[in-house]
């Protein structure tokens, strides 16, 4: 049981905001927490909708004017569920407030206001203020148990590096226009929204930064029925079109800076695939392979063991020594798309407590910015592009 | 939002308690429940360890007489999560008492319990008290779409059914012996622990019983080290041993009402499956397959395609047409083990506020029970015997 | 070079003929051979389509008189691939004549006739004539391996054995009665004709012997159209119908004399499944698995390694320190079903040239009659069956 | 039974003249073709090596001089096996000789060779004289099924290709240097040798061609020990070391004249991957995907199917309605790496009985060495690089 609270407002209630919600409600479930987190405020645009997605959510308030919730002394925390073209804003704001903050993933639509958010994050941390970025999948428990076995020199120098993120959801071309095919308000496609992840994981997993890249941007359906309201990713369709002014694919080949070679891509339009985030890295001594649709599962090859017995090996990733494991069921028994968001809570609520910089940081977040910002100059250019400030 | 509540009392707080808890704090932030369950009071042998299991697991108090709590006024409901010798004494008090009941399952450790069980129930539904057993999984995506693929007449007459659930956490010599390896307390070692649920998803699915069994029974480690205190499934030794009086594995071939042929095993030496409940149905027209370590896929064979594109199809069962996955997150997140204790919650109020009986009964129950007994006959007699009563 | 040839004639030309004249063709292309095959003459009971087959797969002359082809000076080696009730009658005469004999499995159609066949194999053997029953399953690399694997101690003490042998060629009921459905012929259904090759498989790989059985068999569809003319394992349809005279699928438990449980099952109605033969052996310190249906894999789990990356290996037998494979291809490049019986040629003709028994003896093939007439006698009179004589 | 022979030689008798002879050997016996291959002379530079190469894989006579080779009047057909830096000087003098030319893949080492190879075929083909370059993946059946689905619109407009050739057979930075790792003798590394396969299935699958690319080339390995004696892929290593003169490994993003776009990786250098040639397509309607690590089998998602039962299945390519399979054996029987060599010939001699060109032709082959050369070239400038001449 712990004495102190840790207050806590989320920005936000759609998708995302569920899902941090569901994670704020069950940390302290299943984990012994530093700090006992209070939800204390949902904040939306609407006050009706807030107040409705508190008790939905399990928020003891709802509120509308998220200036007012993040300079409230009562709040220690800020979570921002919201559109990436308001993350700078807001954040930057929580963070002068002196308040903690997670921040959704892309931090930014831009690497000038990642910029901007990562020096907000510097000068508060100076006050023993924490800001974090939500790349969640680097806490589900295969992704974190590839980065112990990297870690450990089980596959040895990384020579290969495949990524990537296959969707199939706007496959149809007459899916409707939802908020993140605009890109004054998404920032970016399906290269932003899903190849940002494979982006931080490959970069989490290996250890490497990609420092150059070549690739290209795609907008296979330029036109779509305008979406009426929006309900998770689809929504309902107009009679009237607009233009997408956002990818809906991107690839590109890319340069480590430990010398391995990557090949990325990004699609809304993989027929059949759902949520494929697929990681393959080989290195001198071993390899490791990772498919989120089949998300309790490592696959690893030790290079190192006699030929006649080698093979992937289908790690179920379920162990009580897996990471995040033990607080959970027996051995054999998945884990959820949700649970990565529930270890973000508790790895964030240490953080605070212990007063050490949780990962990965804001810093991290502008880092991925650049590699997203690369690939589009390159694709504009049609040459190989650094990632380098 | 629901104006009437539902008052909830659990007995029983280890492994079965935490996954229930989790079950009733979060059927209704995702569903919309009909009535609203309060997590009223949770019962253990100990009054501080079940204050303690209170607090963490989000119930408003501990006690420590079930009796005193299957008798409070203010109690609408009874979730037995105790081992099976203390089923039958529990449930049938509560229902006398005029409370629904969920019982874990198996429903009881003998036959006889089982019947008396059965006989309350009944005696129960006449004042609309309703009685459920757990078999939680039923309540997976991916079997519940097995089932309704089996009614649609997909795979036509069912030809075998090929059940098997194996698990391999005693496989080690040393492993102590808690209370699931001794009879007097578990009434069955894997044959009722495991066993019970591949029966009865066997008979869910294919919508037929068991009607006659030949099996054999055995226990391949007859004495273990004493275990110190519970921990999960495994728990800590002492230097002292004592015998094994369950079986370790069971296998069993089986004659469906419907014709069909089945093939049964329970285990928990199979060294490498941690959860593997398997089934395989095949049938006149087509095939489905699961193994709950891929637990949100289902494969679907349709023979009456083209044979030049058929194939088994990997159904990732995550789909908002797919059965309780609306509630969750976009196609292609994946759910866990715990999702089916929350569906199980969500069906069971949903009985309740209807007025129906909650699927699987008592009787349901009962019937699983004579399944297990018969293979124990079987086993002693080296005989074919017949399940009904 | 060899300067001693090998003079094989072949007894029978259809499916299994066709399979075996491959390996005596390809066999002294890829592996060297102490013996030089030459490929003499194709027996058939018609001498027109005998002179044919002669010319099509290979084969110096083409016979109808099998009699007199058995007792020619000229022949070494008899190599019997017709139906099982025929088997006896050529290989008693083949080994009394002083020839080597390669017999097709099962064996025979009874006991009786196989321990005639054994009685004669080692009269012969005493005369330095070898005899050998083609269970080629034996020697695909993934099964050989997996001997290998046991013999070396890497799943310890055996105690599960789980075999099928799936197949769903009859699903259909219009499907016609081909002499494989016919008892007089075949001898027996499912089970003779691959779940002998099951219980061989699983006998050679654990090293155990079955020593007593429960089962059932089952036929599903009674009365079938008569097959006008034999096209492989199909043959198109009379108009005319006639009754199915043999088990379409069996089932049953087995106790094996080294303490393992074995279930196994085998049928021709497994709807989607072609050749799944299917094997998993779980033992205390590991456990393997085979499909046929992905004939080039061995799934391997060692359960001393450290439970983090432990997890079953998709071994990929084509590298050449596995069985067989350093004659075919570099690593990564599969075998089909076909391999085995070349390797079937290497090892019989490798046994012949160094005066040993060659593996499958006949007495294997007995003791495998000894189990299909245990399990037979099971089913009738529902009681468990000892398979010793 | 045919009544008009096709004389053969083959050119080469190391890896790829095993799989030709035996491709040669095998095809009349499985296949009824239309003229009869007699297999009369092997070359090779040695006479006694090529002598015991002919007794070894089926020729009538070994030869050295393959000039004489090609020039004698009993020769119809010549196969040319060699490196790649001899096709276009065999290759022109056979076809410049009216015989008919099978050659190995990659056509030649450069755009400029290709080239005159291509006008060599042309002119003889006007003579009725027929060329075909052995991209032999083409043939597997599982790679036939997927050109057949394309083409009946079973995945509508293609939208993705991703396509990778991974093999670590030199991850050993002590494996010996290969002539395949020898600019002078192999003209290209991975690119060529392996990446063209991939490169011509994707466009040979799609029915679109590649029009620009932007790529990356790397050799992780600079110098390696001589190789002393070659043996298959490998070889012995000396204590001299030389330059590796090849790309280890080269990833590029390509362009598709339909408008897909393209990923394709080719590597010597993927721990554990074997010969995992592995293709997935993603098209508006539908996706299709391969690995030739699991040969016998296709993947295909219908997209147009009802959501509940939608999957990828896997279509086991091994029915009598399945490209190649109906003159193997029964369904589930799996065929190997070889047998697309004995398509190959099968296709070669009923397009020469036909007077029909044979594909891949000459062309296709350019057209493959024009993407290579565009890769090689857009890896030097750092930019995207169009393939049209």
């Amino acid at each position: 049981m712990t004495s102190t609270t840790l207050s806590v407002a989320m920005i936000g209630h759609s998708f995302m905001g569920a899902a941090h919600s569901h994670a704020w409600r069950t940390a302290p479930r299943f984990f012994d927490l530093p700090l006992d987190p209070v939800m204390s405020v949902v904040c939306g645009r609407d006050q009706d909708r807030a107040a409705a997605a508190a008790l939905k959510l399990g928020w003891a308030a709802g509120a509308s004017d998220w200036r007012a919730v993040v300079h409230d002394d009562a709040i220690d925390l800020v979570d921002i569920c919201t559109p990436g073209d308001s993350h700078a804003e807001i954040a930057i704001a929580a963070l002068e407030a002196g308040k903690h903050v997670l921040c959704e993933k892309p931090l930014a639509n831009s690497v000038a206001e990642a910029e901007a958010m990562v020096a907000a994050a510097e000068k508060a941390a100076r006050h023993g203020v924490r800001a974090m970025v939500g790349f969640t999948y680097r806490r589900v428990p295969a992704i974190a148990l590839a980065r112990r076995l990297v870690r450990e020199g089980r596959i040895g120098e990384v020579r290969h590096v495949r990524a990537q993120y296959l969707q199939d959801w706007i496959a149809d071309p007459e899916a409707p226009l939802s908020w993140r095919l605009q890109k004054d308000r998404a920032g970016s496609g399906a290269l932003g929204d899903i190849g940002a992840h494979v982006i931080d994981l490959a970069q989490f997993i290996t250890g490497d930064r990609i420092q150059e890249v070549s690739g290209r941007m795609e907008t296979f359906v330029k036109e779509r029925p305008l979406a009426l309201e929006h309900a998770g990713l689809s929504g309902t369709a107009s009679t009237e079109w607009g233009p997408v002014t956002v990818d809906d694919a991107a690839a590109f080949v890319a340069q480590f800076s430990g010398g391995a070679m990557g090949v990325f891509e990004a699609t809304r339009f993989a027929t059949g695939r759902k949520n494929a985030i697929r990681l393959e890295i080989n290195g001198s001594r071993g390899s490791i392979a990772f498919d989120a649709e089949d998300m309790d599962v490592l696959q690893y090859h030790d290079a190192t063991e006699a030929s006649y017995v080698a093979g992937f090996r289908r790690i179920l990733v379920t162990e009580p020594e897996h990471p995040y494991v033990a607080a959970w069921w027996p051995a054999g028994h998945g884990l959820g798309y949700e649970h990565s968001f529930t270890h973000q809570v508790v790895d964030l609520v240490e953080a605070i407590a212990d007063g050490t910089d949780p990962a990965p940081t804001f810093a991290d977040g502008l880092q991925v910015q650049r590699v997203l910002a690369a690939v589009e100059t390159s694709s504009d250019t049609r040459q190989w592009q650094e990632t380098a400030p």
